[in-house]
Formats: C-alpha cells, sequence, structure tokens
C-alpha cells in the first residue's frame, strides 16, 4: 500500500486505496485459524462466522483480553471513537498482538441523512467501506423484517378478530386474543430516518383491511430485535428471547406477545443468518467483526455479545465498542451486556479529543458548513480547563465499575502541549492511565503508546461490579443511573411513567429486569443544549417500554424520539454509483 | 443421492436430502466455466455472478436456444410451473444438454401466508430451498430499501418545504418542489401481505414530523424498482430508469421524480448487489439463476433480463420463467420484456394438468383443508372437455407471438389415458407440440419427452412479433390485450382512469410506452371467480399508474390490490428453527 496522507484524502479515498491490497475473507480465516466451513464468504472480501462450530470447537480455550472503547459525551465535532477503536486495534497488532476488535453495523438511517458512515476515519478505518454502508450482509433486514412480521401477525390477527365468531377462529385452532387496538406495545421498524412515519393511522379500510389504529414506526436499530441479537449468547438464548417480545395489550392489559401470535417460530427463521457476526478488517488487515446496531441512545447500541465471545477466543486482545459517551453506551456494555453475558472487561478506553473538551468548556456552537471558530483552532486553556470535567465525569463512571480507565487523547494538529497537560494531569489525577494517540494520521503505528497503556491496563487486577444488583427495582435502578452516572439530583416521572414503573415493579418476571435508558447522547442530561458536566437538575421519565425479550425496561428520558429525522440537506443527494465500474462513490 | 419418492416425502424432505449431496458453488462455477473472480460466493452453496465481467467476456459468443414457460389459468390445486420449469431442465440435462434456468425469488409475502415458497416440488426443486425462500441474498430487502428511500426523500422534503422559506432553501441548494400532498403517485413498501398498511395516514405531528397525508404500502415484489430489475438490460440502464421513477405531483399536477428529489443515485448505490443474478441449482445439479421477483398480476413478474442474458451466453439451452398463466406472464414476456431486451425466444412450455382443467370445466370448488371431490379423482372426461378451452385460449395467445407453443401435461398418477388424449388432440389441432411429463415423480428422467418436444420446437423457424407496436395508444393496446389475450369484447374506464388514460396519450414521453396490466391471475378475466374460457364480458379499468423508471403505463384491472392481504391461518404458524443445528422448519 502506498504511503496515505489523511491530511490531503477523504476518508473513502483512503478506503479504496487500502481496498486494492485488503486481504480475502479466505486469507483473514486462514490467519484467524477458522477451519474452512467456518466462514461463509459474501463475496471475496467479507464473511459471515459460524459462531456455532468455532465457540464449540474452542470452548475449553481460555478467554482473551476484553477491553472496551468509550467517549466523552460527543459534540458536532466528532471525538473518532470508531477511529480510536480501529486505531488500538492496529496498534496492537503493531506491536506484535493477537488482536481482534468489534464494532456495530451503522444504519442506514445516519449514512443517508447526516452523520453518514462509521467506518472510522483517516488511517484507522474498517474496509471494504461500501459493504460496510451499504447493508453489508443483510443483517439490518433481517430484523426490519423479522420486526414486521410480529406486527404483521398482530394487525392481521386483529382483523380476523373482528370478523370471525370464537367458532370460526376455533376451526383454525385460533383463541381469540382480544387485543385491544388503543393500546399496542410495538410499530414498524424501518432503517431510515423517516420521521413521516413517526405516528401514522393504519388499518382504513373495509372487512379486509379495516380497523384503524394509531401506530408508527421506529427506526430498526432501537427494534427490540437489535437488542436481542446483541445480547443473545447463542441461538438457543435467541429463540427463547424471541418468543418474549410484548406486542400489545388484551382488553384487560394483559400483554399479547409473539409467541401468543404463534410467529417466534418465523421471526428466528429470519434470524438465522443474522445470528452470525461478519468478518471485516482494518486497512492494515487485522480481522474485526461487525455485528449489531448503533444508536445507543435510543438503543442498546452495543456489538454483539456473540462477536465478543468469538472474539476473546480467537484473540489474546479483543476490542469492542460501545455507543456514544461512557453515561450511555458504557453504562448499557456494564449493566446490561456484560451481565447477560457474566464475561469480565479488562479495561476501558476513554476516547477525548481537545476540541471537543472546550466546547463542553463552553466553546461557540459549530455550524455545519461555516468555518469552525478561532477558540478551537488556537490555544485556549480555560475553555480545556472548564470542559475536562465532562471527561472526569466519563471516568468516575467507569471506575465505579472496577473496570480500568485508560483515557485516550485523540490528537489533533492544532492540539498544543498546554492543553494536553491539562487533560493529562486531570485525569491521572483520578487514576486513569492516559495516552496520546495518533492513530488518525498515522495508522497502527501513531497508536503504539495507546496499545502498550492498555496492555498495561490488562495485567491489573480489579474488582468488576454492577452499578444495581438484579432485585433492585425499577424506580432505584434509574435513579442509581441518573444520579451516579449522570449526576443528576433526582428523577421525575410523568404520570403514565409512574404508573407503568409500579406495573413493572409488582410484575414478578418483569420486576427481575435491567434497564435500557433512553436518553439523548448530546449531554449527561437529557437535554441536549446542556454541555459540560451539568449540576443540579432532575432526570424527567415521559415514559417506560416493556422489552420482555431482550430483558430489559426501557425508560425514556426528555424528548427523545424513536425515529430520528431527515434533515434538509441529507447525504443521500451525492451518493451514487460509476456505471461503467459498479463501484458507489460519494459515501462518508 | 439415495433413491427418494415424492408419494412419500415431503418437498422440504426431499430439498433437504438432495442438499446433503448438492454442488458448492464454487464447483458449479467452474462448470459453468466461470472465472473465480466471477462468482461472489454467499455461503458455500449460492452466489451471485459478476454480470458485467461475464457479458462483457462473452460478448461475441452467440446465444443458446430460449424458452420460457408459462401456464394455463391458476386454480388452487397447483399446476406446477416452476416444477416444470426445474423438471424441464433437469430433463435438458438428462438427454446431454448444456442448460441453464432463470426463476423469481419468491416473495416474503406469500413464504409467510398462504401460498409457500415456490421452489418447484417433488423431483423438480430448486435448492438450497431455505436460502431461496427466507430473503437469498437479499435482492429484495434491497428494493424494499430502495423504494423506502425515495418516499423519505419525499416526505421529508414536504416537510422541509413546510418549514423554509425560499431563500432558507436556496442556502442549501433546494429549489421550492411544490409537492401535492393530496397527489402521492407511490406509497411505501414491506415485502409482506400487511392489509393494514395498504391504506394509511402518515405525518401526524408537529412541525418536525407533521404534514398528514393519505399513503400507503404495496408489496416489494410490486414495487416499480422490482420491475426495473426485471427489464433493466445492465447497470447504465438501470442507472437510469431509476431516475424516471414518478413519486408524486407537485400542485401543478407536473411529475416529481426520484431525479427531482436527488435520491436516484443513492436508490442505485443501495442496488449494486442486487443487480447481479443469484445462482442456485436443481436437485440434479443443473445450474439455475434466480433474480427479480414474482406476482405477475400485480408485477411484471418476469425474471431477469439478465439472467436471461447470461443464460443465453452460458448455456446452449436456457429456460426462464414468468409468472401464472399465458394471460399475464407470458404476455407481459412477450410484449414487455422481449421487446426491452432485443431477445428472441424460441418457444414456449404451457403447463397445465388434467385436474385444473376439470375445474376450468367447472368441476366443484376446492377448500383448503377438506378432501379433494371425486370429480377431480376420478375420469371425468366432460370436465375435461369444456376445461380444456383455457388451455387452448391460452396456445392461441402464445401462437401470436409467432413463439413455437409446447404444452407439458403435468402428469398426476390419477390422470386417464382417455382425459389425456382430449387434451392431447385438441392442443395438437391448433398446431402445439404436447409432452407429458412425470418430473414431479421422477425428475429429469421423467421429462425426457418435453425436452426433446423442447429440442424440436427450438429448431423450428418462427416470425416473432409483437401484439402492438411501439406507436400504439394506450388505449389501444389494453383493448388488444383484453380482446386477442383475454378474450373480453371490449374495455371500461372508470372517469379517472379515463383522464389518466388521456394524459398518458398525449404526453410526447409516456405516449411511447408499453403496458404491464394489473389483473386477476385466477381467471381470463378480471373476475377471479370465473373460470375456463369466459366469452361476453367486458374488461372494467379501475385506474393507471405510471412507471415511468420501468418504461411501461400500468392499468388496474378490477378489484385487485398491490397489497395482499395475510389469511387467518398463515404458514408463520408452523415455521421454526432447530436451535441445535440452526436448521430451519416448517417450510413448503
Amino acid at each position: 500500500m502506498a504511503k496515505l496522507d489523511p491530511t490531503k484524502m477523504k476518508d473513502w479515498e483512503i478506503a479504496e486505496a487500502a481496498e486494492a491490497t485488503m486481504k480475502t475473507a479466505y486469507q483473514l480465516r486462514d490467519e484467524m485459524g477458522l477451519k474452512e466451513k467456518e466462514l461463509f464468504p459474501y463475496g471475496h472480501y467479507v464473511g459471515k462466522i459460524d459462531y456455532m462450530s468455532v465457540l464449540d470447537r474452542l470452548k475449553d480455550k481460555p478467554n482473551g483480553k476484553y477491553i472496551e472503547v468509550t467517549a466523552i459525551t460527543p459534540t458536532p465535532l466528532g471525538e473518532g471513537k470508531t477511529t480510536t477503536s480501529m486505531g488500538l486495534v492496529q496498534g496492537l497488532g503493531k506491536i506484535g498482538k493477537n488482536v481482534m476488535g468489534a464494532i456495530r453495523q451503522p444504519s442506514g438511517g445516519p449514512t443517508f441523512n447526516i452523520k453518514g458512515s462509521a467506518a472510522g476515519g483517516g488511517l484507522a478505518q474498517c474496509i471494504p467501506l461500501s459493504d460496510f454502508s451499504l447493508g453489508l450482509t443483510g443483517d439490518i433486514d433481517a430484523i426490519t423484517n423479522a420486526h414486521n412480521l410480529a406486527m404483521v401477525a398482530l394487525t392481521s390477527r386483529i382483523q380476523h378478530e373482528f370478523n370471525y365468531a370464537d367458532d370460526m377462529l376455533a376451526k383454525k385452532n385460533l383463541r381469540r386474543l382480544n387485543i385491544d387496538p388503543r393500546n399496542p406495545a410495538m410499530g414498524w421498524a424501518i432503517d431510515f430516518c423517516a420521521q413521516a412515519l413517526r405516528d401514522i393511522i393504519i388499518g382504513l379500510g373495509s372487512k379486509m383491511d379495516g380497523f384503524m389504529m394509531k401506530s408508527g414506526f421506529q427506526i430498526t436499530v432501537s427494534s427490540e430485535i437489535m437488542a436481542i441479537l446483541a445480547v443473545a449468547n447463542d441461538l438457543r438464548d435467541l429463540r427463547t428471547r424471541m418468543a418474549k417480545i410484548v406486542v400489545a395489550y388484551d382488553k384487560s392489559g394483559r400483554p399479547i406477545t409473539t409467541h401468543d401470535l404463534e410467529v417466534d417460530g418465523a421471526m428466528t427463521a429470519l434470524m438465522t443468518k443474522a445470528i452470525n457476526p461478519n468478518l471485516m478488517q482494518t486497512i492494515e488487515g487485522q480481522p474485526v467483526l461487525v455485528h449489531a446496531g448503533p444508536f445507543a441512545n435510543i438503543a442498546i447500541g452495543q456489538s454483539s455479545i456473540i462477536a465478543d465471545r468469538i472474539g476473546l477466543k480467537l484473540a489474546d486482545y479483543h476490542v469492542t465498542e460501545s455507543g456514544f459517551g461512557a453515561d450511555i453506551g458504557f453504562e448499557k456494555f456494564w449493566n446490561l451486556k456484560c451481565r447477560f453475558s457474566g464475561l469480565v472487561p479488562n479495561c476501558s478506553v476513554i476516547v477525548t479529543t481537545v476540541r471537543a473538551l472546550k466546547m463542553h468548556g463552553g466553546g461557540p456552537k459549530v455550524v455545519p458548513g461555516q468555518p469552525l471558530d478561532t477558540a478551537y483552532i488556537e490555544k485556549n486553556t480555560a475553555l480545556v480547563e472548564k470542559g475536562v470535567e465532562n471527561l472526569l465525569a466519563h471516568i468516575e463512571t467507569v471506575k465505579k465499575s472496577g473496570i480500568a480507565p485508560v483515557v485516550c487523547i485523540n490528537h489533533f494538529y492544532t492540539d498544543t502541549d498546554d492543553e494536553v497537560h491539562i487533560i493529562k494531569e486531570r485525569a491521572e489525577a483520578l487514576g486513569a492511565r492516559v495516552a496520546i494517540s495518533k492513530h488518525w494520521e498515522l495508522g497502527g503505528e501513531g497508536a503504539i503508546d495507546l496499545a502498550q497503556a492498555v496492555v498495561e491496563a490488562c495485567e491489573e487486577t480489579h474488582h468488576f461490579r454492577f452499578l444495581y444488583e438484579d432485585d433492585t427495582t425499577l424506580k432505584d435502578q434509574i435513579a442509581r443511573i441518573a444520579t451516579e452516572v449522570y449526576g443528576a439530583d433526582g428523577v421525575s416521572y410523568t404520570p403514565e411513567a409512574e404508573a407503568k414503573a409500579w406495573k413493572v415493579q409488582t410484575d414478578p418476571e418483569l420486576s427481575k429486569l435491567g434497564t435500557c435508558m433512553v436518553k439523548t447522547h448530546l449531554s449527561l442530561s437529557h437535554d441536549p443544549d446542556i454541555k459540560g458536566r451539568p449540576k443540579g437538575w432532575t432526570l424527567p421519565i415521559r415514559d417506560i417500554l416493556i422489552y420482555g425479550g431482550a430483558g430489559f425496561i426501557v425508560p425514556v428520558a426528555g424528548a427523545i424520539k424513536l425515529m430520528p429525522g431527515t434533515a434538509s440537506d441529507p447525504a443521500f443527494r451525492n451518493i451514487d454509483v460509476d456505471v461503467t465500474t459498479g463501484k458507489v462513490q460519494g459515501l462518508f
């Protein structure tokens, strides 16, 4: 591969250059010690790993070191968490370690809207880019289909129960479920930002299609089925979870599940390929598993347990990514994913940049398309001093789990030594290791310090503990997350949320479940405009959803919706195909 | 492969037994003379063929013989058209011919509803079955996504035009399109039978999501983008068509296209893999391409032109299937697909069974789950005499195209010689070859007579001609199809359809397009209850749609909808997964 210069090339140009000499999926398979049949190729450069065979074959092999990557509260400047995940994998590779990574598959929503893809950047990327960005091997489509099949089962059942008397239903071996169309528990899924489908009325029509009810679509990555893919330990676990999804309630308020609708088996059938993680690679050729989805604000937002189980068996160091800041992505990794998997992480990398901390310190708003304020380009230690509080909050969160925190200062050429020094000093005072990393500019070579810090942290002994126990009540779980992770003074509930919380707490099954908060990623609080480390506020819970299959309760904080909107200048305007080569252009 | 007995085994059991010894996709690739890079494997037994490389490499090679498979008007008894397509491929293989087949990918709608999969049956099947039935390599999902991305572009644009003044739009390099929310040209797509989504109201909400309009979902296989996949000659052609899809109208009635919404490039990007046909195999190991979708009643329902172009280059005999009876599937093959491809077929196989003709002759209604009336099990020449008229109508249709018709009597063990004789005599009197075929029971061995009849028919010289010319007006096209193919006395129009027809006929571009009728497949007429060969009726046109990208006009006849409904005893109830092996069970 010729020398690539990220200061002069766009990310997709670097990806394209790296793809010209990337390894085939077969080469990766052989290097990883997989059997021939354990890799299902999807084209020549991507594949799926037969998790069942690999985990069975290696069940007695000890696990490698387990490294999680999280970040400070995101800003529009981009902190580079996936970039750092890829950089760390490349850095560990550079110092001779047997390493793998696990990241999440991007959603079609951001890819065609504002954020673009999430394959890393500069000289730290996951390739091939267009496979990664455009649906990969179809896992998200499988989830969309499984989710919507449940809704087809629900709505056609409502319609048939309208039309048929009990004896007619009995002839088809059906009992009347008495579904309440005024009280659906879930809507439909589509993997785009489709605000027009957020709130809709369905079932206009007559005898064969009419029953009219309020419904809506959520973005697929926030579907309970995506959460199930992320947290299932194996197919048996996935099958069991698929039966417990609450789709609606009957007229006396009892839940109607996918199992009641006899659709859980067919939904699982749609997921039999999706359960196998996707094999890709860094631009320096280390294996990367891509599995499950993003959006830790409105979803669990974790790379999958199955991918991590494979990485821990095949590699000595396995790097896994969780979504957004440590308040949401890491908190869910810690209290949900690790609880479901039983796996204990060795260290957690918290990604920060000098520029982002300046914004948290009160730096001016960043407007896309307008030149960056000088505060972000020139030295400004005052802003860094104030903004570093956001980083410290996330370090404290990681420390509460007992996992060793490693701060990665994702270096930018405008950073000054004085600014970096402030961050380093404050973070180290809290007991974190700190590494300055230049993987964006230099690839694995630039991440050697980070890699070494991580290797050291993994050698530490530590005492992993959850924030709450299995028997902590829902409202106590929420209170602990709100006060100990977000820094709120307390929690408030709408009457609706209060009633639902009470219902959960008094239900013998639901009261055992954990919490997967829906909250903006743009602030430690529920208000996306409040940067830094907000003090003196209360977390307002608007609604409470039950994800019985995923196995957690979903409190919804603030105004955030499960269906984002497409903006007025979306990315799809610039995406096209070269019809002479078939290559996709304009992804970013 | 051990001896398989279809009278004792279910179709999926035969498929499973055959899959135990099937060829890998790599073996098929080598046998077909493909270069290593020209096959993109999807797992070990399925792949996609790099059409661009193959067609470029073989551009100077003469085409093989081109055989189309159609049928009489379908009945609930099942005539076995895909079974015959597979049987014919196997039969041609058995007599030593270099043969390939092309069939359509099944839709998730029927798979999870009533009809089940469409992989053939008995000893004439396409495998592996669960890949075939459960989304294959994701082509239909790609179409769903491309279709819905257009709708996201439309609806978010409507919302932003509500919110922003012209100068704000101009800053984002957007001009006001003035989309009329009361006059959408298309809705959303989902590949299930979801009657609840047939007619819906979307955009309930406030500033960021509200604008309220009527909308709806069609089943994905009826999407214009599926039609584009079927008729595109290559990626350049697909890209051009993708820009011409009419999504809505502006307030003065002018069409708003995907190009106006700047989403045509991104939609094409979503289709870059789908354009490559999927490679599968018969249970006797001949290569079968699976590409594009079914539903010739509400869609074009053809296997793709690209698949046929590849088959004609790689094989000496290429068998392609069109949907349902010759009135709709063959008519569209003849007047649309062949017009777009420039390819001239050599022969057309019309599949019939004795039992189905008895139903067309007035035999009693068949009720699923109840035992078959003795009329279908015992000899009844009177019903066959009357019902054979349906077959004769389809033979006459094929003859109008100038293509040699070969009638295949798909033999069932209850058929008597007298009954078969009536069919043979009447069909031969019209100039058709007739073969009795036992491929369901015996595989390729049972289809040798059929294969030989086809080989003979392919040697005939014939004069292929279209039913209408490029400059025939829309209403004349519709009249010719109605009277000369369906046997109607004439055509009637609703005022709405009349107005739209006039608009098409006076538009310089639209007036050049062909006709893709939407009509029930269950009758030669628009009324699914009228069997046989209906006389003395008028075809009522209810609506006219414009598929500007696919390149045809879509008149809608009778009551048929683009979104079927899920029945009260759907197939999804019986589908499940063996969690110890990952195998899907209960597909049929």
